[in-house]
């Protein structure tokens, strides 16, 4: 059986714009490839709400599981919460479970609960909410699409809590042979390995160390005996 | 007038296994919002061909300008070439200008221009040549679409051979103004500032300095006038 599919989708213009620079979407892939789900796209979109739906649209029918980090604190440009149940075509409103858990939050720390605090309970029916263990305003999950929040620390929080509810496939497994010869050198015989082995994917990466050019030959697939099969046969084609 | 709009296409599997960190789209989004190009999405396929002809298509079709990074080395996983040709309905081959520039580069450094290399000469027809003071292999522009290198230093290299071709539009500028509040107590007269300047957008992104809450305040327009009699508001609004 071929493992999960997902797609990350990244909310806010503050990518866009170059001011902020996105973590998330490397810490999810690196995530998802633990435990089997493959990350098969990424999108980051500005902060207007068509924008937003469309892609939850696209993306939630392309594939598996959809994860979204940002747009859902308590200011006037957080708008994820809203545009997903639009694109679920789902009521959205603030919800009891995730208005106590935010009162009980502000109680402690003596703030108080406002109308913009307030905003981040609301959640679109249906949905499961996403334990937030750093700072209590919740995601969640509506359909096969998991909401979190962009604040870093957070969204790693938020993964920790969605990942162990969702079924992996087989983990990825690589094999990384590093080779002091430039892609153009290698390419040949690496297209006519990767012929050999249709299952593994076989890719090239190339750096440059002290000014000499190298290529970092990443084999990856799920089955670790093919994969160090491959690797022996690797090793035979360019050992000198 | 409005600003051009732009999209980033990252190819490649390597960032969405997680094993690299594309670090191209923040790079673009700053040069581009230095020249009043307004990036207004940005996505991540695998080197997959029909994912990538989808994307350039689609993104071809939404946008003033399309960036590409990734995929146009000499090795068998370089297959983004060969897909911008088939999303234009383009002929493709080794085109004697590029072969040039590889010739005279290879004949330098004395390494030979073997079959793989001259994979890097395949530029659909129509399209015009992106210098690559780098490493010599060409990019190439082909309708609204600049394909250019993965590798980050080429594609800064490639990024400043084509911008200047480019008509900008009014620069973005942005004012950021740190507040020590979170983001909960500023939010109401934050969205009635929004509301207050239509033609400006207002960001706010929440911090954590020393366990205290904070907020940037971000204020984005082209027209300085403007910004500066919005930040006069800010200031007198948020001033204790």
């Amino acid at each position: 059986m071929p493992n999960p599919t997902a797609a990350m989708l990244v909310i806010g213009d503050e990518i866009l714009s170059g001011r902020t620079r996105d973590s998330n979407t490397h810490y999810l892939a690196g995530q998802l490839t633990e435990r089997g789900i493959d990350l098969k796209e990424a999108r980051v979109v500005s902060d207007d709400a068509a924008a937003i739906v469309a892609a939850v649209k696209a993306l939630s029918a392309g594939y598996d599981h959809v994860f979204t980090s940002g747009g859902i604190g308590p200011t006037h440009d957080d708008i994820t919460a809203d545009c997903i149940a639009a694109a679920f075509d789902a009521h959205i409103d603030i919800r009891d479970d995730a208005r106590a858990l935010l009162q009980a939050h502000y109680e402690r720390s003596g703030q108080e609960l406002n109308a913009a605090r307030l905003r981040m309970a609301r959640i679109p029916d249906g949905a499961a909410l996403i334990d937030n263990p750093v700072s209590t305003a919740p995601g969640f999950s509506i359909g096969n699409v998991h909401v979190m929040a962009g604040v870093p620390s957070v969204f790693k929080a938020m993964v920790a809590s969605v990942l162990p509810t969702l079924t992996g496939g087989a983990p990825l497994l690589s094999r990384t042979m590093p080779l002091m010869k430039g892609e153009g050198d290698i390419a040949g015989p690496l297209g006519a390995f990767a012929d050999e082995f249709p299952g593994l994917s076989v890719g090239s990466y190339p750096f440059q160390k002290d000014g000499i050019y190298g290529s970092n030959i990443v084999v990856r697939g799920s089955d670790a005996t093919v994969l160090d099969r491959a690797m022996t046969v690797l090793e035979a084609k360019f050992s000198v």
